[in-house]
């Protein structure tokens, strides 16, 4: 069984997961390649896979090959489903058995499409796996927080080249949401308005840093970049959590997220990168002042010591650029 | 002039870094190579390099060829140091112009040394350089921070295979010490006690996850160790400030650091790490609680959309395994 450790510095968590455990002789294989070169993502390979939690498909039965989007538990799990939460003190130290969800979203059948090449139906059928998955999810009263994330490329970390996202459920709420919601709430109780909302108007008013629009959605460079185009997508309406987002938006959305993927791969090629979903926890009310969103963070440059060290983070390129650059793109 | 921006929602600065700016068409490119294949850090080529700030030789001027240690300007700095610190406003966001120091600590003259292959003697000059630079940054009021790093192997950023570290000094202090600050203060009121002194403590009663030590200094395999055979280097003393060390100090840190590398390089190979240096900020009174250490994180395993999205860290190596593996290693 993995287990959730704590800092008790930074109370940052950790997952020690045994699972995935690699003895220190072997710290350089990566997960075993799969056997002739199969891929246990395409159709008809749906016996490398676990047992389907959930797929889209016009007629035929469970962990039948005519899926359009199916989603399994991950056959390396970072945590598990199974048991009691179990929390417990070591001397100064906390920590907690590693219940949780690890699920992968097959995105396509097709092999070899990826994000930019899909069409805008086959967009918003990955949109709703992922909600599908997070109301589902949400009846777990251990369960407190869903990380949707995608790696896409070798150094972003992915590890099948079929497209995919992945879902991690967690029973505690993670640092880098809790710094979210602690900052935004921080900002609506000086300003009784929403940080993002704000953002919304602002980044729309100035423009520099403002890639794309559509009537319910921005996708702009943020002005604290970390990353080269990093970029973020929000709703223009503020809505706390994903799992409310309703299908008339998921097609606004499925239409911005094809036209973002698209420009990014006229404008840099096949790049690295990770697509994060920034959504309230479960069960805690953020509602007035926390605001869903996506973040794409590239992997243009590398994460060194001094990032590791201080938290800071050094950009070559500024976001009014990369946003110039990317609205000046012709699809 | 580089500018230092804060994302208003998380509070985490970045550099937007226009020395180092990139073009989006060029985003490929990493730092230009050096002509020929020539070295910049070699002795005979200090011209390369742009005016020392200090060195170590026993004759001879400045930047002449008989160094043993030489501390340059960065020349492609994150930072200036020249200018006046300037803050503004931009609606909702903040900016600081990017007022600091950037500037290489050369370790060695010998282009094919690396940590694990020096003496202790070369060692103790390096941690000198630390600190004395430290010490002459500290008088300029503008800076609150001194970040010492050092980045080795590709995946963890090093650009030149020169062994040498990296120090940037900052106007702000960086997020990352501000939570161990935050947390050690937070255990300080609660306990009365630096919550260091009691890891060291509770890890040398245990013994699971203690690596090597010796009078001064203990090596541990920390409890939440975000990266697999992670590790800390801990005085075993309560002193707040890398700068306070003294040179008898210096003798056994080099004696644990040497140990150190050595074990990492006989265990695990020629491997990507970063190490960096946590210490009390410039000016500030954090004596009773916080305590300075060294942080090796390894570059074994990927840092994913997950960690990326969530500030959790999977970690496929438990420490008690990591340590108890370093621990055998004959030398």
């Amino acid at each position: 069984m993995p287990e959730l450790r704590k800092c008790p510095i930074t109370e940052r968590w950790v997952i020690i997961s045994t699972e995935r455990a690699r003895r220190p002789t072997n710290m350089k294989a990566e997960r075993p390649a799969p056997a002739d070169g199969v891929c246990p993502f395409c159709p008809g390979n749906e016996k490398l896979t676990p047992q389907e939690i959930l797929a889209y498909r016009d007629n035929g039965g469970k962990n039948d090959p005519n899926w359009t989007v199916r989603v399994v538990p991950n056959k390396f799990p970072a945590l598990r489903i199974e048991g009691e939460l179990d929390r417990e003190g070591l001397g100064l130290y906390d920590k907690m058995n590693g219940i949780g969800a690890h699920e992968v979203i097959i995105e396509t059948p097709e092999h070899n499409l990826q994000f930019p090449q899909y069409n805008e139906a086959g967009i918003e059928r990955v949109l709703r796996a992922y909600r599908d998955r997070m109301i589902d999810l949400k009846k777990d009263v251990r369960l407190k927080y869903t990380l949707v994330f995608k790696n896409e490329g070798e150094a972003a970390g992915a590890t099948q080249a079929h497209s995919h996202s992945q879902l991690i459920a967690l029973p505690i709420v993670p640092k880098t949401v809790i710094e979210e919601l602690v900052g935004s709430k921080r900002y609506f109780e000086y300003k009784h308005r929403c940080i993002y909302c704000d953002i919304v108007r602002q980044e729309l008013h100035d423009g520099t840093r403002l890639v794309l629009e559509n009537p319910d959605f921005v996708v702009i460079a943020p002005y604290a970049s970390r990353h080269p185009f990093e970029l973020w997508i929000i709703p223009r309406k503020h809505v706390t959590s994903f799992e409310e987002a309703t299908d008339d938006q998921f097609v606004f959305l499925a239409k911005i997220l094809s036209q973002t993927f698209r420009r990014l791969e006229k404008a840099l090629g096949k790049i690295s990168y990770n697509f994060t979903l920034h959504t309230s926890p479960f069960g805690e009310n953020h509602a007035a002042y926390y605001h869903w969103h996506f973040e794409i963070t590239t992997r243009l440059t590398k994460v060194a010591g001094f990032e590791r060290g201080s938290g800071f983070y050094i950009n070559p390129t500024p976001p009014e650029q990369a946003a110039e650059y990317l609205r000046n793109i012709k699809l």
